[in-house]
């Protein structure tokens, strides 16, 4: 069709990556192209870290469900849902006082702009991933970087309204890569017109038809369903990232 | 530098669209596209409502913060949120059963879940627009679909854990299209190396230099910062939002 929708079919989640540095030039692109993403308002509610330190790719690797490739990427990027830049330029402008004078309710962040602000992030980054597979530059979503939300907090000095809602790991493809292009489920159990359907047990079976597992499996599951909320919806990191999430709400909602 | 790179940064969101349907053809690549964006363990935590109904983008265009535009979009996309599918799947296989059986607790999708499944969502969302652009045709996100949950859960069918964090407008850019790149901020101000870096005064005063307020405006506000807040963050649309999303949490987070 076109070389941009050749590049959206056939890009994969990159976990081994070609061992040297992104060149300023291509990191400069794709940190540009994250910028041109569509945003609120033009507000940017996000923030990008560009992390590259070797000890915090070490740390990254075992806080977001040790995954030890993470360390061996030669780029990090972490996209954080950023009210607060927003809100201290509020209190710079004296908002509040404003607020009362004219009889309008001040309020905190809640969950809706964590919703709003965790779009603009997350649009930016597929923007980033996007503009870096043009460049032969591979990554892999960290969705576990929402997990241990104090460590994180601490470790790269998030204020309240400040929330990482998705990591990106990157580098180049290995020159010898073989491109192994995941399937999806069918279409027509994912795209509806007009309105919702709600799939019955027989296209539930069907969707799930290529999904196996084995018989003597470690969660000593009986069926796919079983396997695959041992392994990911009811798993320790499940658990934590929603111990994380609840946590990192708290001091979102707080009061300014 | 590349067509794509070209693409994303030329983008801008289109209002005002060919008086044309988009055709099967295009349409099609547009989800292709979509399904094809990096999901959490090949989850696909999300489905896409195709609306063309011309009654249904009336409405749409109330129920969203009253833009008329949308009503004029050949083609609106509806990003969801979705774990009810899994959910579903996880009935049909006795997980509640299991879990039982082999002391794991059952949960419900909560908050960590609504972002996890927001975050597929966006990304697919993200790759329909930019394989939207390489066709000609532009976008436009509203996430007012964030608005009146109670309203487009009956108009869509939407089970409890079903939840539209995205609505994009589409259509063919008209022939005689000035392309207006919004600016964004500077780029010092929203890219931090290695640690997040909370922006002082001074920093702030500069960010915000070339965001201007008439002395005389209907907000009776004195400064930008005033002015944005009334017309945003403040507004009675913010204010909507945050109660439909509170309520829309109550549907997800309820015991199955």
């Amino acid at each position: 069709m076109n070389s941009t929708i050749d590049i959206i079919k056939n890009r994969m989640s990159l976990r081994k990556y070609q061992n040297k540095p992104i060149s300023k030039e291509h990191l400069d692109i794709i940190i540009e192209s994250a910028m041109r993403a569509p945003t609120a308002g033009n507000m940017m509610l996000y923030s990008i870290l560009i992390v590259e330190d070797e000890e915090k790719r070490e740390k990254l690797s075992i806080t977001c469900d040790n995954q030890s490739f993470i360390a061996k990427a030669p780029l990090v990027l972490i996209f954080l849902a950023d009210m607060q830049r927003w809100y201290d330029y509020y209190n710079y402008c004296d908002v509040k006082e404003y607020c009362k004078r004219n009889q309008i309710e001040f309020r905190a962040p809640d969950e809706a702009d964590l919703l709003l602000a965790s779009s603009d992030a997350i649009i930016a980054a597929q923007n980033a991933v996007i503009a870096a597979e043009s460049l032969g530059i591979g990554s892999c979503y960290i969705g576990d970087i929402m997990e241990n939300y104090e460590v994180h907090k601490e470790m790269f000095n998030l204020p309240d309204k400040v929330f990482p809602i998705a990591m990106l790991c990157m580098g180049y493809y290995p020159l010898d890569i073989k491109r192994r292009i995941k399937p999806r489920f069918d279409r027509k159990y994912i795209v509806f017109n007009e309105s919702y359907k709600r799939l019955k047990n027989k296209e539930l079976e069907d969707m799930f038809k290529n999904r196996k597992v084995k018989e003597n499996n470690k969660y000593n599951a009986k069926n796919f369903g079983q396997y695959f909320y041992a392994r990911k919806t009811g798993a320790d990191f499940a658990k934590e990232m929603s111990r994380s999430v609840k946590e990192a709400l708290e001091f979102w909602k707080k009061e300014i």
